[in-house]
């Protein structure tokens, strides 16, 4: 490993990899930041991640942790004296917990919908995006952040999609904004945060990059 | 919710509410338990769990806490004192949730083809199967539990399913014992624990009960 005691192995369009950058900037961890080339896996990404093979890994002293929800926590409970991302209270914390799970399992799936399908199955997919971040939006509220006044773990688990925004509106032809105002406004006031804001690429890049990948891998 | 302090809706053939059970008994919590009707859902169900609407749903002074990983987390956290679940150390942790979370996305989902296939595709179901098995066997390995000399989360994640493989082999013809001798000698040895050997079901019981409901719901 070098002399690196943290290590990122990641890939920079990456919503998941996004989630571990926007962690270790919270906390202010300094990283070495090694992108990948997911078309040609490396050697040290296949030997820290031999089971699933996939971006985002964190290489801490050596050892590999891996999945992103699992990476922003063990981040959190490592570097336990700056910004905490978990609420301290177990109801909040198994709450944070839940819709970060519920993000897990509907978001990324149901954006994917929009960009593979087309016709009256994309007008469906997009109800159905639509609908989901309803369900986020009706969680935040009137809320700053997700579990309240603190940006945190369920935040974390939500924000990198916002910058992918654009790519799906476009794809999709409609407006988020316009179903969910209060989700972009959460979005903005999330993007106000430095380890938000540093983070996220910018839209129109990832459209591009997104269009280049589709070419790429036949999409 | 009256006078009761913890209470538990449960499905008792559900792997997930096994694990709610487990963790239960491990930290000596007296709970309600409610059996529900899946296929007539009580108001108390679509109340405290009107988004995934599913079991297991833990309500503690009257707050749900709900995904069977998630609640199980909350026991560990709320009931401190005994049994801990959870690593203490925040790597090990990490690995734990790892595992978990293993089992979460492979396990049940493989288990379901084998069930639901017939001919070649139950016979590439069922390779499927063993090969997440023999992965899982390859982590425990020659430790006692998933993480070492601790039974714990990953444990518990896992061990409801091992009442559910006599339904497995018996409609799929073929041994697990023999493709993974040591995976089951692990089974056997989590239930020399009274909190799983008590919570987890006969098995030809099990089967008796998915051959019901297989013809109840047409599966």
């Amino acid at each position: 490993m070098g002399g690196s005691e943290t290590v990122l192995l990641d890939f920079w369009p990456s919503m998941f990899g996004m989630r571990v950058r926007i962690a270790l900037a919270e906390k202010g961890v300094e990283y070495e930041y090694k992108e990948q080339d997911l078309a040609n896996k490396s050697s040290l990404l296949l030997e820290m991640n031999p089971i699933h093979k996939k971006i985002p890994v964190l290489i801490h002293n050596g050892k590999p942790v891996l999945e992103s929800g699992i990476i922003v926590q063990y981040i959190d409970e490592t570097w336990k004296d700056k910004s905490p991302l978990m609420p301290s209270d177990p109801y909040v914390r198994a709450q944070a917990r839940f819709w970060a799970d519920y993000v897990d399992k509907k978001v990324y799936d149901a954006s994917k919908k929009i960009w593979m399908l087309k016709g009256e199955e994309q007008e469906t997919a997009k109800k159905e995006f639509i609908e989901i971040l309803k369900v986020l939006e009706g969680q935040i509220g009137e809320k700053p952040y997700f579990m309240g006044e603190s940006f945190g773990y369920a935040d974390i688990a939500l924000v990198p999609f916002y910058c992918w925004f654009y790519t799906y509106e476009t794809l999709g032809n409609f407006s988020i904004e316009k179903e969910c105002p209060k989700l972009i406004a959460w979005a903005k006031r999330c993007m106000q945060k430095d380890s938000v804001s540093k983070t996220l690429p910018d839209s129109h890049k990832l459209y591009e990059a997104f269009l280049e990948m589709k070419k790429k891998f036949g999409l």
